[in-house]
């Protein structure tokens, strides 16, 4: 149950209402055979992060899950949302680019009263700023995170930029520790330098507290990944290696799920990295599908990547429809704004450095 | 007393051995008069950060006072370190452009085994960026602040930015109130939003926690400007207004002396802004004088412009001479490389949000 | 006489019919009396940037000259825009926070389309940055230096990065020999690095083209003071040791008028360097009244005080409105849209190295 | 044949002299076995951007291409440069992590006189920044290239703002049909804004001119890769669809190969994405074994991973030993300066707007 705070937290959705115009009297959407895999039809719509409903035989139906720039299919009797490059040949696909019934397409956008709260924003400032004042974006976090623990599902995507402080280390264990985790995304570089962090103190060879440069310290990346490899994977490195703290060990410890994408500027990559960057992508949006907050920290690859796959809503177990959280945590304002751009009124930026964001955060929350 | 932390803190200065070679053999240091008020002799020799010493009849004198680019001057048997500006003509000025004692003149570059610690630091790393990790210089800092609360000077330098947070403002009225704040440099837009946040609860008018905008709040600044001018001052405005928060009005509460310059950016001014930009900087001085510890947050101009004035090093009431802790923190590492740039190797930089560092500063000392 | 090039250019402006509702049975404006010196009546208005209209009598006054944040005067039969500061106690002062002829005062938003252009923008994006095309920008900007030649007037704002570079400085230098310089605002640290560059061929001790370190160029800088101030002025000197290059130089041969305002971040001054902050505001407005291009660039300080002062219209000699153009150029993102979150829509933000610019800005006049 | 320039231009490599003293009496380099495919044995050497000289059996080999964090392999009587996930279980791996010869490794940092530039450097300016001249780089920079159209190889690395500027693509374009590109290294977006400008005229929806939005502007992206897909291929889609400009259509016309990357941010891919990150890598390896300059323009990512694997030198075809010159160019200090820290002291930042860059180079090149 939730207390009072926690629902004046949550916007409640509301719920168009299909017995009035113009959903009567619209038509039913047009479905159009895909030519061939992966190329959708002529005239083909493509999702947004809100809440879409499609006419089909006289039913609205509600994208169960959506992102942005992907196609909707109809199959088995519900609308699927998936990317142009997993799309068959011969499936049916939702024609049309209206939003208002016109074609049997419903974009709802003001679901949660976003638009009341863009106006708001527009009033003030456009973007935000390093001279922002975040200090009610840490309260209502606070908040999200409490309630989200039990409530719901919490996604953090990190860069490397966290393996190589050791407050911001410890910092983000304790929140795996204390269940404010559900999943993390990464790359090969957050968990190489976390585990050579954990394996011979250091990041890049600088020793994580003294920032002291060890010696040969340059090839304590390459024997971290080159012992994680001789181990047979991180499972075994762990245990046999002994290693007890950070990022990655937090996870495994609190059976955390992580994914770590492969890149073109990898040492490695350890095992586990998926090397090929659209099964990452399948396997990052396997985590965020059910999200209902997702926390994105200094990596602005990572971060647009999962910003795009995010929508502002969730379809819960029990049929209702919440909002989605959606944060961009770093220090410059082009990749916050750049998020924002992309149609995320969502989506709140926090300008700062991210290990003062970490500590910052695990301390507010009495961690 | 110092426990032993703090001896730790605070490196020994190795006096230099004027009974050895190459003092003893060195010339007196040569003299010249100013040809016209705030101009220098001909090959005038120029001040910067570290401890000089100077030659005069066969005995050694060290400048009590130094900062970047200005002169030494020889009055009342002491060597007083000034500005041009502030030269009079025919006040003997020492010339010379050597700093081994080729000239009588000796510039004392490792006295706090500074060498090393810059060899050391071109092993890893030139500057300092975002990815930097700044645990230990968080856990330094809070020595620094404890040990200097008793024992030295603490001045801070500070940006508009603070004025826009609710926690920010309140995080350092908690230093103030804690001892930990012994002058205050700011400029006049610090000042209003300050007193604006105070009197009308919002920062160019929107609320500080809630950001959202009031309705005239352009008005706000100009209004709270308006109104201390009406009292007469800003102590004034505090009383009648019944102001009871705030930066201004805590350094008023706990007789913390501030200054605060001019600009050309300015609306109003404030009473008690000085519009004089070489008599701001005269006042500045006057606080940097005696200070052991210097925080530049937020104002690239500020911190550049104390940054010229702070000494490395500082000759207290007993004779002796310690180092000076110098801070920059700053979200662009442009404005913190760019002091780094200006030879202040003693200088260290904090890349982060000033609204966290703040909070997390007041958190680590327990506030 | 404009070629057609030109009118599509200058945006006609649409004066309002005041013949008709709401101007009509709108009321005349309530003047108070200003209590003190440099303290404004309660309920006082302040300007914008638009053009504004007071009822007087019944008729509808135009100020003539605007700038933000400041108050409308009623004297002599006229309307002045003046600083609060400024204010003498007993002027009547417009009273009114309305902008739609509900108090007398009308607040033209619209004169030349801009709420059209600004529903535009915000259609697409919000703030400029790194990835913004400006391709059209430049166009745009080419036709307007050549049309202001002639018949405006170009108000210039640099900051010192300017004096750093070979190529940049011969730019600037050669723009000003072709009359596209009517006025230069900028401060003493870009002309004591110009004219260091012309007098040693150094800035800051680097060769201005090879950036090689002369040996003791850090005096260079304090030596071309010194030596400006032996000579006994910028001009003098000029003559006295033969400078015949640079941005300073320029404008004393072709009689451009300048101003340099004073900072707490200078060393020296030069001599004409104004020292008060708000005497300097003064003079630089002196210069922007009746401009009709503004370009700032590379000097966040001196744009956002120049920006504040410039309207978005001019009243030329012959009484119609005209359109100014502001450009605000700047490496950093934040630094451009701090602009533009000061309300000055009609500002064109271009992120990019000034170097750059002008270079490509000369090039593309053909010069 | 060069001339006098362009001798000037290309520092001369000193060989180190194997009939001296420490190379006489160094010992042979132990080998060790590879444990597994993609595991080095204990105490693997790495190598690093430098010339790398391996004594075996008496004799001193050069790795002809190296990169950073590769391990030598000894095959076939010469030395190879292999990742770590390249390496099969067995293979002679070079052990020691000494780099004088005592292990039989030498090191040669300062074949091209590097030493001597980087104390040079030290002296006046760590980093490179806003503030830095860079009117000799663009002059080097033109030498660089007329030399290297005929004489070397010039690989172009470019991220996706290339794409919307309507100047930047037209110089681009000039340079690949001038013969300054002999190959370019991208992503997926890079390749689909550019088709998308093509093809619809526009990118990511706006006018890549006017930047005006266009009706459902949101879909020429998807539209542009679905075309593609549905044509075939890139080629098919340039010919079927009438492409006539662009930095992909210039390649295909003028025979450049190019390497697209994919990337977890991406839509599509277009077809020819390389989707695994590390045959990605191998394939932009490929490209960059023979380069003799590189130039990173706008894209982290690559450019990091491409500084990763340039050397400083180049083995020619006659045997002789050449420096290659490599530039990141950025409007970031960060991403610059990154790049440096990582150990390129051969790496030449510019800090500008690449759009700006790519201009003023065409023009500088008379193109």
């Amino acid at each position: 149950m939730q207390n009072n705070k926690e629902s004046t937290l949550l916007k409640r959705y509301k719920y168009p209402d299909f017995t009035q115009e113009p959903f009567l009297s619209a038509p039913d959407v047009k479905l159009a055979k895909a030519p061939l895999d992966q190329v959708a039809p002529e005239n083909f719509h493509a999702t947004g992060i809100y809440p879409e409903y499609f006419k089909i035989d006289g039913h609205w139906l509600l994208a169960k899950e959506s992102r942005m720039d992907c196609v909707p299919v109809y199959r088995d009797g519900e609308i699927d949302v998936i990317e142009l490059r997993l799309l068959k040949a011969g499936e049916p696909v939702v024609t049309g680019r209206t939003e208002n019934c016109e074609e049997g397409i419903f974009v709802h956008t003001d679901g949660f009263g976003e638009l009341k709260e863009a106006s708001d924003a527009f009033a003030f400032r456009q973007g935000r700023s390093r001279e922002t004042a975040f200090s009610r974006d840490y309260d209502e976090l606070y908040q999200v995170l409490r309630h989200d623990r039990e409530h719901g599902k919490i996604v953090w995507v990190i860069g490397p930029a966290f393996a190589f402080d050791y407050d911001a280390r410890r910092a983000i264990s304790k929140l795996i520790a204390a269940g404010y985790v559900h999943a993390l995304l990464a790359g090969n570089a957050l968990a190489t330098h976390d585990l050579e962090a954990a394996y011979l103190k250091t990041a890049l060879g600088q020793d994580i507290y003294t920032q002291r440069n060890r010696h040969n310290g340059h090839y304590n990346h390459l024997t971290t990944i080159n012992r994680v490899k001789l181990r047979g994977g991180i499972r075994q490195f762990i245990r046999d290696e002994n290693i007890d703290n950070g990022i990655i060990y937090s996870c495994e410890k609190y059976n955390v799920p992580y994914v770590l994408a492969g890149s073109i500027r990898d040492d490695g990559p350890l095992p586990s990295v998926i090397s090929d960057a659209y099964k990452a992508q399948d396997a990052m949006r396997d985590q965020v599908r059910d999200a209902t907050t997702v926390i994105c920290m200094a990596t602005m690859l990572h971060s647009i990547s999962v910003g795009n796959m995010t929508s502002s809503y969730r379809v819960m177990p029990d049929g209702t429809v919440r909002q989605v959280y959606f944060y961009c945590v770093d220090i410059s304002e082009f990749a916050v704004n750049k998020l924002s751009d992309r149609g995320s009124l969502a989506c709140r930026g926090i300008i700062t450095n991210v290990q003062d964001f970490i500590v910052t955060l695990s301390k507010g929350l009495g961690l």
